[in-house]
């Protein structure tokens, strides 16, 4: 493990001259099964895989779970060595945000809905790292997770519009049995908050049955995965849970369409502590493939 | 001359493969002897020296000269060839800022001040087009003016808080006979407005003078420099027409304290159509060197 840029970029210099092609993988830590899909996407294509452990603050709101975020940095190291993870990088917040640190990355309008509206400045804190780790590890391609889909498109539209030089990989959702999507906030879930949790992932999949078979209407999609929550929350209790459930253009995050391609079925949930977000693509039928 | 991203990456690509170091000189173009010696600080440490000339509508605001500045690419593009450039990239604005761009670089506290006050907007617009530069052209130095100083300190401060794999090289204020420092924007000047245009280096000497003698109050200077201003332009034109006069920190634009290391004394001031900026740093006595 390091903890310096000077020494990660030596590290990377030395693979690099030795022909690797260098991967990055950012993380908070905790890690879980999802991430090391996202471990197993970079080692598949031979790359020197960074991972990078950092719980960046700028991308907590002052009323957020910062402090309490979970920190197995031990567990994490020894995880990513069983995973093939040729170098970990966890910085100090100082390291990362020097004296006078002023600068931050903006992401537009894609930021002003879902996670963004309930997490105002989330999305800066995410570009703004993220566009510090990228710089400092210089990598071929950066594995992102699809379950944080809003930050996944943002992340590629960042490195789009700044044309960072850098491919940005969207790795699968990982699922427990249930269809939980993987997340280091489950491990704040008390017993009967994890059972009632599968109930985000149930709900995306009826409003993608009732896409499939032809609704294209945001507003009746939302009822029909509204209806899924209510079932196991209770009326009230899901409308008071509920942060969002939406139906929007994958791409753009705006309103869909007859005619667009393909739709992001997503949601957020309060269980107790944690705020759980899941998501599903869907192309629309006659559009597949 | 290329005008796309892959022409840019091809010949920088060849370049670096034959062992050279890369330079990127970034202009909006009008080029005069103040961009040549930036080209020259380039040339001389041997590196294969790529202009930009890209007149970015981003750091304009809405009442600002976008339409009216000058454009003389054809004389800019000899200029390069006879300084010794060996590539000039002159991008249309649907290549630096493709469909669907959202990204924005914001500099934060040091924008809050000087230019930024009466230009509001101007350095996201200039920090998201160097970003973009950058990145582009990945090279190992890019040389800015002193003459733009909040803008060279503003990007020095980028390119530090994101790690972005480059060093910054600020070349010093190239002047006419008079002391009028170079500017595209001094060609907007009727004779008149010439002859009164370089009343703006002589108040900064005056500021210098003061400084120098020891008067490390920001008031006293700027009345000095006010002064010199309105000997010119008499008291109400001066008043009219100065944007700001300061003596700043030199590293962070705050107010001077007995211990601050280098002053920057900076003015802005409008004649006809031009608003003309100009500054000058200067070591406090007994701090020199």
């Amino acid at each position: 493990m390091v903890d310096t840029v000077g020494l990660v970029r030596e590290h990377v210099g030395a693979a690099r001259a030795k022909g690797r092609s260098i991967a990055l993988v950012p993380t908070m830590g905790a890690l879980h099964a999802g991430h090391l899909s996202l471990i197993e996407a970079a080692r598949s294509r031979d790359a020197y895989t960074v991972v990078s452990i950092f719980v960046n603050p700028t991308q907590f709101g002052p009323n957020e779970d910062l402090a309490a975020y979970p920190n197995t940095l031990e567990a994490d190291i020894d995880a990513c060595r069983r995973a093939g993870v040729e170098l970990v990088f966890a910085p100090s917040v100082a390291e990362m945000y020097p004296a006078f640190d002023q600068t931050r990355v903006h992401p537009g309008l894609l930021a002003d809905t879902m996670c963004g509206v309930s997490r105002p400045g989330h999305f800066v804190g995410v570009c703004t790292v993220v566009a510090k780790l990228l710089n400092i590890v210089q990598p071929d391609f950066a594995v992102f997770g699809q379950k944080d889909a809003q930050q996944a498109l943002i992340i590629r539209r960042m490195v789009a519009d700044l044309f960072m030089p850098v491919e940005i990989v969207v790795a699968p959702i990982v699922r427990e049995a249930d269809g939980l999507a993987m997340s280091s906030r489950n491990a704040y879930l008390a017993p009967q908050e994890r059972a009632q949790a599968k109930c985000l992932h149930r709900a995306l999949k009826a409003g993608a049955a009732a896409l499939s078979a032809g609704t294209m209407d945001e507003s009746t999609l939302r009822a029909v995965m509204r209806a899924e929550i209510a079932e196991t929350l209770g009326e009230s209790e899901a409308d008071e849970r509920i942060d969002y459930l939406v139906a929007v253009d994958a791409e753009t995050l705006q309103s869909i369409a007859r005619d667009t391609p393909q739709v992001l079925l997503a949601g957020a949930i309060r269980f107790g502590q944690a705020r759980l977000i899941d998501n599903l693509l869907v192309d629309p039928p006659g559009r597949a493939g």
